[in-house]
């Protein structure tokens, strides 16, 4: 029996995800149901993307992935199902899809279609679970709609390669719970411009000149505890997604400070990378 | 096997769901624990019945609904299992039962009565969770506690009908993730008042004259995007439980704000209904 | 088939429970995987190390414990594997086990010491995941790593006896979701020093001579209800986990405030008790 993960931006007060799980329970007794995140704000598109193009691939293929983030049915917001990757999506095509797959093609994509179907202000509830189940029992995307052809497609920020290749300008994409700051430039960019050069990556009035592969790969361990950099200090590194992010080392962003408190950075704030 | 499912003011942070997951798990292995909510208020019954209403009938029948808030027996607060509507509600005799299913009759009221249990700080571990297990395994309620009679009611703000049935006079009962203002009226009640008059919902100083069946019913998707009405401003509609909800169209309660901050509204203030 | 638990500073936000929890599934996919904390403090050992001794007791032997606090490798912080109590712990050497465990000697320690697996700045993900499903499995520690001699221990506040008995000084050493403050003094500790005398527990300028085995423990439920003391007053009691807690009754942090607000009391701050 497949899984059927969550991705909302319900919060965790609300009866929604409560009614939700019943509701898949009752249809699939044996179904396992994770949540990946209920803490979208609201109608983000684009933070619903980043954080479900990084949990959705640790899940087995064939595992249903609902999204609950401006699922709205309106003439420019159709219901559909995305096959991807051996993963499903069960969303609105809002173009969140395009963000979370867009080096994959997907391998089907239907307009849901259920007879007997209301509007409902509630669409999680009563029409994505009823898809969900549909596909987690092993049922075919063609009796739950028609191909559909425009998946919606929306753009993220992209990198900029500028002054002759010795320039890549990211932008803030993200900021976890420690504060970090993720940016848009991923290891396998930097490492093609690089070749062998230093560099320096200017956000704002910090400079950093190196990029770490783990945040205590700034501590020097040979050295003294009260003589090594550290905790409090600036430092970059490739994170576990792939992308260059900035940290302070054992952060918290709730009483000393993050790297975006402490660094000024904020969501789709630049970032700059020179190679000298 | 049935489910479990927990609604508690234990909050995300402390042990007190952990340890409660462990006992129930520790007793039986293949139940289903489904989290309702963990971020009820402290001690508000109101809140509590509010989300849970909306919630438990997605579950299937023979579902036991722990009911982790104001749970500490005292002489004026026995514990209690009510079977209602095919479900099984394990809670504190605080209320809370009667405000949960107002319009259904109890088909079984006990007093848990359970031997060489002391009085616990910590009731729904120590007690509620053994109970709940019996029930799950398809144990009997005449085994655990003896029939209560006295199941007590409390009574939440209910609209009021004036001016010779041209005024609905309702109270906001619960604000969601998203700010938006649930009202106690009823559709069905607004309905059999309406009589197909025209009418006016006043808010503090906002006035509305139609209510929609969705969010987006805002929207006149024939106009050009920069031509709608839409983000931004206030609508009302029959919500997913029923009520008469005022929203704001993609509001972000944390950021621009929502229904609630923008309109002025809080819990307990009044919505008025005029019909024309 | 045994439970995985997590207990973490992730957060609800960020997808790293989300793909910890797909990786796990991708593994094992009938295990029970149960989320104890996310919202440990980042970092903060020893609030993790409160949360979790609350909590594992509760879960049935046998069951695999994730840490997931404080985690990245170093030459001063291996991946372990401690068994002990009947569980297994998979952690970083921080010290968290020593303040989870200090009552119970560990039956075994690993290093973990996986081959082909690289450096990364997500082991939970990349390394306790494996572990953990390997354990679930019925595997043996030692093909997951060497016998680890030097667990490291970290201390806690222990509460100071002076005054030739008469007086037990202890700290606070959490402080819960109603703002209830959680001191390091034992019921067992207390009761030692006692032998039948009055006292005076005093936080800041409150004073209070009784300790209640329940919230309630505060009210007179002889008196009629506009007689009793009771929502307001502070109060004492020895709480579910054992120890001496200052309380509100019925307090709510976030409207009228908790025992912590309300009594001024922060982390680590002195909760001193004379015996009269």
């Amino acid at each position: 029996m497949p899984i059927i993960t969550l991705t909302t931006d319900f919060g965790y007060k609300d009866h929604f995800v409560g009614a939700v799980k019943g509701a898949i329970l009752s249809n699939l007794p044996d179904i396992s149901v994770v949540d990946i995140s209920h803490a979208i704000s609201p109608f983000n598109i684009q933070e619903c993307a980043y954080i479900l193009r990084n949990a959705y691939r640790s899940f087995p293929k064939g595992t249903v992935h609902i999204v609950g983030v401006d699922s709205e049915i309106s003439p420019e917001n159709e219901h559909i199902v995305v096959q991807v990757d051996g993963h499903y999506f069960v969303s609105a095509n809002s173009g969140v899809i395009s963000l979370i797959t867009s080096e994959v093609q997907p391998e089907k994509v239907v307009q849901i279609n259920l007879p007997n179907v209301e509007a409902s202000a509630f669409p999680v509830l009563h029409i994505f679970v009823q898809v969900a189940c549909h596909i987690a029992r092993g049922g075919k995307l063609e009796v739950i709609g028609r191909p559909l052809q425009s998946l919606r497609e929306l753009r993220d920020f992209e990198p900029r390669i500028t002054n002759e290749g010795k320039t890549i300008t990211g932008n803030v994409i993200y900021i976890d719970n420690y504060g970090n700051v993720v940016t848009n430039i991923q290891k396998s960019l930097f490492e093609a411009y690089r070749s062998g050069r230093d560099f320096e990556i200017i956000a704002r009035t910090t400079k950093i000149r190196q990029v770490h592969q783990s945040y205590n790969g700034i501590i020097n361990y040979n050295l003294e505890r009260n003589q090594r950099k550290g905790p409090g200090d600036a430092l970059a590194l490739f994170n576990s997604a792939g992308y260059i992010e900035l940290a302070i080392y054992k952060s918290d962003l709730n009483s000393v400070g993050g790297a975006s408190s402490l660094l000024g950075l904020n969501y789709r704030d630049t970032v700059t990378i020179n190679f000298l």
